[in-house]
């Protein structure tokens, strides 16, 4: 692949683009540890994104798009819309490199994302999760001021940045058990981190999981095409996970890895936060701790090297106790 | 220095020490994370040691003393006094080497340690811990069985472990920054982590921190002499610093090398550990903060170049989550 395709906004994204993203990532953010931990006698490895400066992996594809901007689009800034860690992403890029970034967040956002993104520099417009399109408002704002918009996870750039994710757990667990992860069981929202983790480790079995209610693309996995999330989805507090439908980038990728998927309840989340907390001594958020809930319940089958991703730690303190807290 | 000498028992621990202990841990343990955070505009590294398997660095100076036991003791087993982590540091080793291990605990010691010390398989002795003297207890059934004492802090193989903790923090900043630490505060029991950090980084500021009440470190080292607690010392939550008195072999290091302490009060310590909470992402234990609550509290001065240590994560559930709610 040429130089010029890999930076081509219309590329299909690939694995020689994910170790490019992870090329530019390590220059400036050193790989997040993977932890081993004992499920029923098995060791299953946890890579630590809640770790990263912004406490989420997202940091990764902000990093490498806007790296990859023009210096005429650098001018002209960035827009993005997310609940509050793909915002963290992009604006900690943003700042890094000098770029005006607007992120578009859902008022119902978590404070303590809000605050975060807001502290890193980046212009916040809030919309009604339910009601407003974001994708509208970003591509209007777009239009209006000449910002480039950094999707969440429909765009190939995001996708590879994410997969430079699996690209370290791959090399970590080649150096510290001699074998390459068979399986990884990713917390997928759109599917960028799942995508791009599937693009790193061609050979793995890949497993996305999601919170009840909100498994539209277990569902688009089973029925072999797109479908959004079904009416009147259910509260949850995975906010990091309440993507309304997946993109043909994210999904085309795991439809033809024959990915799987599985849903988990609550209560199956709180578990596993407790036990990323007394194990691992992490904080996780509902949303982050999603695959480690899923294996935590027997719902996906161990494999001789499983490797999960505890994908983001940016949850208020006041749940957080209160699941920490109860039996 | 020959070999010999760098595994006699009445030898004084070395930077030679610390890099041959430094090699056997590297072997079996990757360095821990060293995190930046930023404090009042200034960047701090956070040696992030509560994600050690055990939850705390302890397992480094157990790791060290038993590989170097000979076959003949081995066969006799180690017994280890402790309130939790170094007795977990010294279970974990002992179990990974086939040595059977005998834990004499304090019997108000938190619940998780005592749980996580018998699950790595070790057996357990309990005691009253302001009437029984571990030490001796600890000297009889050694007397009685033909076990090897590993103490806590007072032992050049543990103090010489503990360092390898100063020497990744050096080799980790430098490849970060460009420049080794100028300062280095490390949280303070009886001493080992301390001076085997000072050991590692002979060029650099030591500051030690202890839990208000039990700054015996802080005071023996402003007198020039070993002074024990203070009669009828307070509560602490920080049981894994609660040390009655410090040894000459970790006072003389600090002394030598100038080293100064602070004490810091319960408050102070809960908003450090709510700051590695919400920055970090870690789940700090009351002890494992008190370097960061020094730095917070504005007692300590902060350099171009100063590393922390956080240096463990084992905290009962309730408790935690009683301090992360609090404002």
């Amino acid at each position: 692949m040429t130089e010029q395709y890999l930076m081509s906004p219309d590329r299909q994204p690939s694995l020689a683009g994910v170790e490019r993203a992870a090329k530019k990532i390590a220059a400036i953010l050193p790989a997040t540890p993977l932890l081993p931990l004992e499920v029923d006698g098995t060791t299953i490895w946890c890579k630590a994104e809640c770790l990263q400066p912004i406490g989420a992996f997202k940091i990764r594809g902000g990093w490498h798009r806007l790296t990859d901007l023009t210096e005429d689009q650098q001018k002209h800034g960035v827009v993005a819309f997310s609940s509050g860690n793909h915002a963290q992403g992009v604006a900690w890029a943003a700042r890094k490199l000098g770029v005006h970034a607007t992120i578009i967040m859902p008022e119902d956002a978590p404070q303590a994302k809000l605050d975060n993104t807001r502290a890193l520099g980046a212009e916040i417009i809030t919309y009604d999760r339910m009601s407003g399109s974001r994708e509208q408002l970003a591509a209007d704002f777009a239009a209006q001021t000449g910002a480039v918009v950094v999707p969440s996870f429909d765009d190939p750039w995001v996708v590879e940045g994410q997969g430079s994710c699996g690209l370290e757990i791959r090399e970590q667990m080649l150096a510290r058990t001699g074998s390459e992860p068979d399986q990884l069981v990713v917390c997928c929202g759109g599917g960028g981190l799942a995508s791009g983790t599937a693009l790193a480790n061609p050979d793995a079995n890949i497993v996305v999981v999601e919170p009840e209610g909100w498994d539209d693309m277990k569902r688009s996995l089973e029925l072999g095409t797109i479908v959004p999330v079904e009416q009147d989805p259910p509260a949850t507090e995975c906010d990091a996970l309440q993507t309304l439908m997946v993109s043909p980038i994210t999904f085309g990728i795991l439809r033809d890895r024959n990915a799987t998927g599985f849903a988990v309840t609550r209560d199956e989340v709180h578990h596993a936060m407790r036990v990323a907390f007394e194990k691992l001594h992490l904080v996780v958020e509902p949303g982050g701790a999603v695959a480690l809930a899923a294996i935590l319940a027997g719902k996906v089958k161990l494999t001789d090297h499983t490797a999960i991703t505890l994908s983001g730690g940016n949850v208020d303190r006041q749940l957080f106790a209160k699941i920490i807290a109860a039996n």
